[in-house]
C-alpha cells in the first residue's frame, strides 16, 4: 500500500482499538460475564471491524485499481464514489 | 449500463425471481403461515438479493470505473478481481 | 402466527413496499438506468427487508418461543429484549 | 453464563483465535503488506467473529430465555431451533 504515513497510523490505531475490543470479549468470557455483555461487546467489535474494512476498501478503490502515474485521470471519480458509498452501506 | 443484451437478460431474470420470492412472503403473511416459513422465505430472498447486488457491483467495477475506450488497459485487473472477491464475501 | 390483525396489516404493508422497491429495480434494469441507481435501489430494498426480518424475528421471540397460556411468565423478558436488540443490530 | 467448563473453553479458544487474526491484520498493516492481504485477513476475521456470535446467541436462546428449573419444558424447542437457524444464516 502506498499510503502516506498518516493513513498508516490511522489504520493502525483502528486495528489496535479492535484488538482491545477482542481482548475485552476474552476477559468477559473468562469472567463468565453473561451472554448479554458478550453479545454487545461482539456487536461493537464487529462494527469497528466493518469500519476498518470500509477504510481499506476505499483506499484500494482510490489508489490501486488504476495506477495514477501510468494512467492519470483514468479512474472515473464519480463511479468510484458511488462504489465506495454502496460498499460502506453494506459494511455497516 | 453498457451491458450486452445477454447480461441485461440475466440480471432481469434474477430480479424477477426475487420479485416472485417477495410475493411468496406476501402470500405467507396473508395466509398467516407462521413466523418460521416467513423467516426462511426472507432469508432466501435476502441471499438472492445479495447475489444480484454482487453481479451489479462486479459490472460496475469492470465496466464503469475506467472508460476502456479512453483509457485502454488502465484498470488493474488483479486489483479489480481482489475487490470483487472481497465484495462477494461480504454480500453472502 | 397468532398476531393481531393490526400486526398482520403492518407486516403486509412492509412487504408490499418491498415488492414496490423490487419492481423499481426491475424497471431500472429494463430502462438500462445505470449501475449507480440500481445499486442504490438495491441497498434500500435490502434495508427494508432487514427491517421486515427484524419485525418477524421479534414476533417469533416474543410470541412463539414460549406458549404464554401453558407457561405464563416463563419467558425472561430482559433476556428476550437483549436478544432482539442484538438481532436488530446485525440485521441493519 | 451457566455454561459448562467445556463450553467456556470452546468459546475462549474461538476468541483467542480471533485475537490472533486481528494481530495478523495489525502486522500486515505495519509491514505495509498491501490492501489485498489485509482485506482477505479482515474477511476471515469477520467470519470467525460471526461464528463466535452465533455460538453465543445460541447459548443465550437455549439457556437464558427460559429458566429451565423454574419453568421446565416451557421453551418450545422447535421454535428455538428455527430462530437459531435463521440467526446463523444472517451471521454468515
Amino acid at each position: 500500500m502506498t499510503h502516506t504515513v498518516r493513513d498508516k497510523q490511522k489504520l493502525l490505531a483502528r486495528v489496535r482499538r479492535i484488538r482491545g475490543q477482542v481482548e475485552a470479549v476474552e476477559r468477559a468470557l473468562e469472567a463468565e460475564a453473561g451472554c448479554e455483555p458478550v453479545m454487545h461487546l461482539l456487536a461493537s467489535t464487529r462494527a469497528a471491524m466493518a469500519g476498518l474494512m470500509a477504510e481499506v476498501v476505499e483506499d484500494h478503490v482510490r489508489t490501486h485499481l488504476v495506477d495514477p502515474e501510468a494512467h492519470p485521470g483514468a479512474l472515473n471519480d464519480t463511479a468510484a464514489d458511488a462504489l465506495v458509498s454502496v460498499v460502506r452501506t453494506y459494511l455497516k
